[in-house]
C-alpha cells in the first residue's frame, strides 16, 4: 500500500501543507522542516509521485539531450556539464543516442513519445533544420554548439566558427609557415564549414602563404589519422588547422607513426581545449570553446523556455581564444 | 486541440485497433500497416501520449543509468552501448550524474522521484551495498561492472577483478621484471581492492620479485599522473599494473615528462582495453574487459525484471584477456 502524504505529516507532526511544501520545487519551507519531512517520508518509504504530478502540471520535467557522436570524447564533458546542470533544476536529462538516426521527423516523435518538456540539441554537425524541426513541433528546444545566426529560428548557445577559422589562419600566419592547410571535419557538418570559410578568407589576405584543405569523414580519431595518413604520402603542408581537438590527436598518431615530429616537421592546432588536450603526453595548441558557459547558458535558456514558451529564439555566442600549448613552432615576431 | 486515435484511423482508412497496434510495443501488425499508419499520424501531428499510457500500464519506460565517473573515457563508450541498447528495445535511458552524491538513500528517493522501472548502476567502485538499497526500496536493479559473488544479492554483470589482478602479474612475473608493482584506483573501490587481492596474492608466489604498491585517488588521468610522479621520486618499480586504463595513460605521461621511456625504462600494464588505448599515440598495453558483452547482457537483465520482477539475483562474469601492445617488454619465453 502506498504511504500517503497525510500519513507523512502525522508521523513528522506537521502540516499537510508542510508535506506539499516540502516536495514542490521552489515552494518556501525551512531547512529544519525540510529535514524533519523528509526523515519521516524517509522511515515510512514515501516519495511524492512525479507521473502522479506530471499529469497535474503537465510536466514530466524530462529534457531530451539529444547527441550523434559517442566517439568524440569532448561529449563526456558536455554530458557531465549537462546532468549535473539540469539535476541542480530539479530536471531529469534523457540520453538520446542518435548515432545511427539523423532524422529529424522521427526524432521529434521520439521526443513526443517519451513526453520530454523540451530538447537539447548538443551538436556542431546538425543542421538548423534539425532543431526546427522540433519548434515547428512545439517542443522547446536549444541547441547547443549550433551554427549562429543573426536571426535565429531557435535558441541557439555556440561560438561563431567562421571567426574561429580566421583566427586560427591568423595565428598559423604569424609563425610564418609557407604552406598551411585546413583538416576539417566531415563536410555537410556547419561547423566545418563555417571553420572552413573562416580560415581560407584569411588566408585570402596572405597570397605568398600556399593554402589547402580536405576533410575527414568524422568528427573522430580514426577519422583524423587516416586523412592525415592520406596527406603524408602526398605533399602535406607545414601546419594544419584541425577541425577539432580528437581529430588534432588523430593527425598526431599519424605524424609521430611516420616518424615525423610535432612541431618541429608538422604543426597542429586544434579547436575545443577538451580536457584531453591539456594532458602532457598530447599537450595540444588549441582554440577554446568556452563549454562551461555554453551549457549553463543552454540550460538558463531551456528552463526560462518552460516558464515562457513564447520567448523569441536568441542566440547567445561566446568568444574563444587561443591555448598555446607544444603543437606549433614559436611565433616569428 | 489533441488529435485522436480515431482521427488517425479514419485518415489512414484503417481500423483503431490498427492504430493502437501500431503504437503498442510487440503488438502484431504489418510493415505495411505501420507505415500507413505512422505516416497519417505524421500527417495529422499524432504522437501516442506516453505519459497518459504510463498510468494505464503503471510503467514509464524509464531505466535510470546511474555513474558517478565523468572523467573516464571509457563511461563515453559505455553511454553509447547502453542508450543503443536501451533505444533498441523501446526503453529510455535516463542518465544521473552521481559526481558529487554517493548516498544510497537520496539516490535511491532520487530515482523514484523520476518514475524509472528500473536502475542501471554502471560503476566499478560504489559497493554492492548502493545497488541492494534500489532493490530493498522495490526498484529493478542491475548492477553493471559490479563486484562478482557466488550468491549476487542483486544482478551483477561484470568480470572478475581478482583473477584480473593474477593475470597482470602472471604478465609481469613472464617478463622477469625483478621489482613490479600495483597502482590502484581508489583504494575504497571494489574493483580496486579485489585488482589487488589478485595480483598480491599470485605475486606472494614470487618471492624473489620485489612487489610494492600504492593508490590513486579516483580512476582519472590526473589522478595516474600524480601517483605516478610521485612514484617516480622514490625508487620506482620496473613495471606496473595500472588499475585501468585512464590511470595508465596519466602514468605514461609522467613517465615521458621524467624523459623516461616506456617500456624501456618502466613497463606499464592497464586494464579495460578502452578505444582509446588502442590510438597508435598511446598503443597500451592491457587487459581486455569485454564492454559491448557486459552492456548488452545488463540490459537483456534488466527487461527480464521488468517482466519477471521476483527472478533471482544471477552474476555474469565474463572472462578478460591480455592486449599485447607497446607498453611491456617482450616476455622472456
Amino acid at each position: 500500500m502506498a504511504v500517503t502524504l497525510k500519513e507523512v505529516a502525522e508521523r513528522a507532526g506537521v502540516s499537510r501543507s508542510a508535506v506539499s511544501r516540502t516536495f514542490t520545487d521552489g515552494a518556501s519551507v525551512s531547512e529544519k522542516m525540510r529535514r524533519k519531512v523528509q526523515k519521516a517520508a524517509d522511515d515510512l518509504g514515501y516519495s511524492p509521485n512525479a507521473l502522479a504530478s506530471s499529469l497535474t502540471t503537465g510536466r514530466t520535467k524530462l529534457i531530451g539531450l539529444v547527441s550523434n557522436n559517442f566517439h568524440n570524447p569532448i561529449f563526456l564533458e558536455v554530458f557531465d556539464l549537462f546532468t549535473k546542470g539540469l539535476q541542480d533544476r530539479g530536471l531529469r536529462p534523457l540520453l538520446v543516442n542518435l548515432s545511427s538516426e539523423i532524422d529529424p521527423e522521427s526524432s521529434v516523435r521520439m521526443m513526443r513519445q517519451y513526453s520530454v518538456d523540451g530538447v537539447v540539441v548538443a551538436s556542431s554537425t546538425l543542421p538548423p533544420g534539425f532543431s526546427k524541426a522540433f519548434r515547428d513541433a512545439g517542443v522547446p528546444v536549444v541547441h547547443a554548439f549550433g551554427r549562429s545566426a543573426s536571426t535565429p529560428q531557435v535558441h541557439v548557445v555556440g561560438i561563431d566558427n567562421v571567426e574561429c577559422g580566421r583566427m586560427a589562419a591568423r595565428e598559423l600566419v604569424s609563425r610564418d609557415y609557407s604552406h598551411v592547410a585546413f583538416l576539417g571535419g566531415p563536410e555537410a557538418a556547419t561547423s566545418t564549414q563555417d571553420r572552413y570559410s573562416g580560415f581560407m578568407s584569411e588566408m585570402g589576405a596572405h597570397s605568398k602563404v600556399k593554402t589547402s584543405y580536405s576533410f575527414a569523414d568524422a568528427y573522430s580519431f580514426d577519422a583524423g589519422r587516416r586523412e592525415m595518413m592520406r596527406l603524408l604520402r602526398q605533399n602535406p603542408a607545414q601546419a594544419y588547422f584541425c577541425g577539432d581537438d580528437v581529430l588534432s590527436i588523430g593527425a598526431l598518431s599519424a605524424i609521430q607513426d611516420s616518424k615525423l615530429t610535432c612541431p618541429k616537421d608538422i604543426g597542429i592546432i586544434g579547436l575545443n581545449d577538451m580536457e584531453m588536450s591539456r594532458w602532457e603526453n598530447i599537450n595540444l595548441t588549441t582554440i577554446h570553446q568556452p563549454i562551461r558557459q555554453i551549457v549553463s547558458s543552454s540550460i538558463e535558456l531551456m528552463a526560462g523556455m518552460l516558464d515562457e514558451p513564447d520567448r523569441l529564439p536568441e542566440a547567445r555566442i561566446f568568444p574563444c581564444s587561443v591555448v598555446e600549448r607544444g603543437t606549433l613552432r614559436p611565433r616569428s615576431d
